[in-house]
């Protein structure tokens, strides 16, 4: 199409129509207009953040709203000080959300989760390659989570000192699992809560300079996937003889431990 | 403290001073007051919606930013239409970020996570108490998820037919490995994009039905964490002689297939 999305935006005075073409064929379609998002377009403005300060906001946000909300308050909490504008009308108490692997559920660790939603907040967008950039970012985040000694960053004022641990998983639960396994500690003990926010600080920290490296033009993925899980996407992922399933986390982090082996091929 | 978070908010004539104590206590403790979010305080205000109305705006929505933005709109775009208000600034682009399990890469499924902020926003809040009743949806929707066959909307006019199957898991990666097994299709094609619509249909509307319920003051949960589950818990979870893991998704889903067993206990 001839006529961008931010060229419609100026056309209108002002008004937002939403991303993509929605709203404006359901218009031509002769549908009813409908209220439109007030919200900015994405991306949000970035300015160069202090890593630390987002590490020590994110572990006090720990202790206010757990860790999806520590992880995302932590930058944008900095971006309202830095950037203010979008930043100020956005409800972050909503990553409460996310705690403990979305609602204490287990799944996708919720550091992570709003981590990549700020990601995609500041550098991000709907339309076509819009997301590339945000998703290139995120993806280094969650394979750095996977294969990295966490937790890297230790809080000014720490209530326990916590053993480092590679979790192989974005998820909660196998996190946890192999934190408890590396410490010998309870995982609802509040050692273990400790641990999740140091994590939640270390997320927020390493975003942060994902962030910065970004908008400094020096971004440059330093994580890879792992080869073995490569193997197993060569059959199982897009072009493979199964093609099955997709993702990118790494297999064997859950999948075919010594004890349980891969069927003969 | 005998000082509510509205009484605060109201006091300080309209100025959100955002939750939890921690830009008061910043305040006491000498820290530099800094800007405080300006967003309306949780939970947003709530009509009932038609959960049909829900399911077609979440399925043209996957056609426009994939599952979580098209989960999150379903919702959040009726609610602008029906309420308005907040709804109008929220940047609801933002949710393209967890397409695919999160930029693809196929941890927690899209369509749930776009649903559980959505069911946050609209019954939840940061104070103490305020997260137990949208805890409480959100488990639900991710056990329904994870035990019904699904898709169970078929949208007015679907680009496929598509084959139902049980996910047993919250995960993308794994809904899709159980629904290409059902349905025999490869899972980058477009009848597993044209599925992935219909579940994120399914989920924005089983979630608006949540939401009404709840609204109504007659929502129960329908849906129990599996005995399997259970028994897996009395070991590894709070309170079992391991305490070692945390977490509600149906172990079974991934861990100990007939092929790969339990070590003896």
């Amino acid at each position: 199409m001839g006529v961008s999305r931010r060229d419609l935006l100026r056309g209108a005075g002002g008004l937002v129509l939403g991303f993509g073409m929605g709203g404006i064929a359901g218009l031509t379609n002769g549908m009813a207009a409908e209220p439109q998002t007030g919200a900015a377009l994405l991306p949000w403005p970035y300015k160069k953040l202090d890593v630390d300060a987002v590490a020590e906001r994110g572990y006090e946000g720990y202790y206010k709203g757990a860790c999806c909300y520590g992880a995302f308050e932590g930058i944008v909490g900095e971006l309202r000080k830095a950037v203010g504008g979008p930043y100020s009308t956005f409800p972050t108490e909503m990553m409460v959300f996310g705690e403990g692997g979305v609602a204490g559920i287990s799944t996708l660790c919720g550091s992570l989760n709003g981590a990549a939603m700020t990601i995609f907040l500041t550098t991000g967008g709907a339309e076509k390659g819009g997301k590339e950039k945000a998703f290139a970012l995120i993806r280094e985040l969650f394979n750095w989570y996977e294969q990295e000694q966490l937790p890297d960053y230790t809080p000014r004022n720490p209530r326990f000192q916590i053993v480092r641990s590679v979790s192989r998983s974005p998820l909660c639960h196998v996190s946890v699992t192999n934190w408890c396994k590396a410490s010998k500690v309870k995982s609802f003990s509040k050692e273990r809560a400790e641990r999740c926010a140091w994590i939640t600080a270390s997320v927020a920290r390493h975003t942060a300079q994902l962030l910065n490296d970004n908008a400094a033009g020096i971004f440059k993925a330093a994580h890879a996937i792992p080869a073995s899980e490569q193997t197993c996407r060569g059959c199982h992922d897009q072009g493979g003889v199964l093609e099955n399933t997709r993702g990118m986390m790494d297999c064997g982090g859950c999948h075919f431990t010594p004890k349980t082996r891969h069927p003969k091929v």
